[in-house]
């Protein structure tokens, strides 16, 4: 089994307003196999949206991108807010980004990756006669780990968890926990050779064909956990704050 | 940019006290290019340093291999420690893993597989006239997301971290802060040709060359975030509980 992955030349600055389906679709034209992911930069889709907004208003946009916060932090430059949002993805400043963009501009992230990731698959399926997956990916920080990964923010005609486990046994012991985010996977190792610094923002992923699935298969949303099972609802000076509180309280 | 990653046949079952630089060397002879990267995974380095306890002792085991409890929940099947290993990873059950081994053992991670990536480095560039790049890894659930992806816990001979962060502006606004942590990209891409279930622990990784660099370079370790900077130090349970006796003491 061999997996290849390369970078889509000849793409355009996006601006508001352009037409994903046609300006990605005349540049992937012809170079498409059965089997091929697409991955594409969530910076992108969000220019085509027209989802910047100016630099001032940096932290209104985070504010009304935000379902939760989840912990902040101050620093020399103001505020880290890491937060939930929209899309039930935890990121930093709510996924609002700086980077890579114009002086003076953010831009959001789009306003729903899957549904645009479905768009895209359905369109290139048909115009293309192959079938191909997609994938819409951002940059994202971990917790006690240095440096940010690509992760899946849309998904559309892929298994983005390959649910490997298996039975338990006799006594109720798990023989396999492991449920691969392949998409996840898929993402990173597009970033490699799409690259922050290179403007390469589509790659081809060929090679796992094993990996496509039917068009209403669960989008990256699916992969988002928050809720009852999150250890890690709140960051730790947050939980601990609320905590003390309550604990002053009963005491009275 | 084209980046191929295929897995590395002809393997055998690794035993306690196979010395993994014959062994990998004489697998990968004649196949290593100038730049690429072989990604091994740990739990053949944990069987070659015989590594394994009998399942019985497996939460002694993990006590064992704990520096500090991050949090805990309790599920039917026992208890789930999150805890902070003496490699500074953060994993469930301290990266003890009992799946993909035979029945009534448990495999503890590597001693120090960043010692062990730099003996291979070392080796396999002398061996083979190549420069090569080791990346040694393992599987890590994450915060706020389904399923797992692997990361590098041991690395000779590349950049771990692509630090591309630029400089600030005069308003002291950071214009990047990206740092992809390539290694862990590296280390997720060769999972998807290694899989969980097809028994292939091995893969090169053909087309970062820039991506290394000389034996000093730091490994693995350096990728780790702990102490002062890490907002998730406890779970959010964890820290509320301090909190509240803390609230509770100041009461009184």
């Amino acid at each position: 089994m061999m997996l290849s992955v390369f970078a889509v030349g000849g793409l355009p600055e996006f601006v508001a307003g352009d037409d994903l389906v046609t300006i990605l679709g005349d540049a992937v034209d012809g170079i498409l196999h059965d089997g091929d992911i697409l991955v594409i930069t969530s910076k992108i889709v969000s220019k085509a949206e027209g989802r910047q907004v100016h630099a001032d208003d940096r932290e209104a946009a985070i504010t009304s991108e935000t379902v939760r916060v989840v912990a902040t932090r101050e620093h020399a430059g103001g505020v880290t807010r890491i937060v939930e949002n929209h899309l039930g993805m935890v990121a930093a400043a709510a996924g609002v980004d700086s980077s890579n963009v114009p002086d003076g501009i953010v831009l959001l992230l789009p306003v729903d990756p899957d549904a645009t990731a479905l768009l895209l698959c359905r369109e290139f399926r048909k115009r293309s006669g192959r079938r191909i997956g997609i994938l819409i990916t951002d940059t994202l920080g971990r917790p006690w780990r240095q440096g940010q990964t690509d992760v899946a923010i849309g998904a559309a005609g892929i298994r983005v968890l390959d649910d490997l486990r298996g039975s338990t046994d006799a006594n109720g012991r798990r023989l396999d926990v492991t449920v691969p985010a392949v998409a996840d996977e898929i993402a990173a190792a597009a970033d490699l050779v799409k690259g922050k610094s290179l403007g390469l923002p589509v790659a081809v992923v060929r090679g796992l064909g094993h990996l496509l699935a039917e068009l209403d298969a669960p989008g990256a949303r699916s992969i988002v956990r928050t809720g009852p099972d999150d250890m890690f609802r709140l960051g730790t000076a947050e939980a601990w704050a609320e905590g003390f509180e309550a604990g002053r309280a009963s005491a009275h």
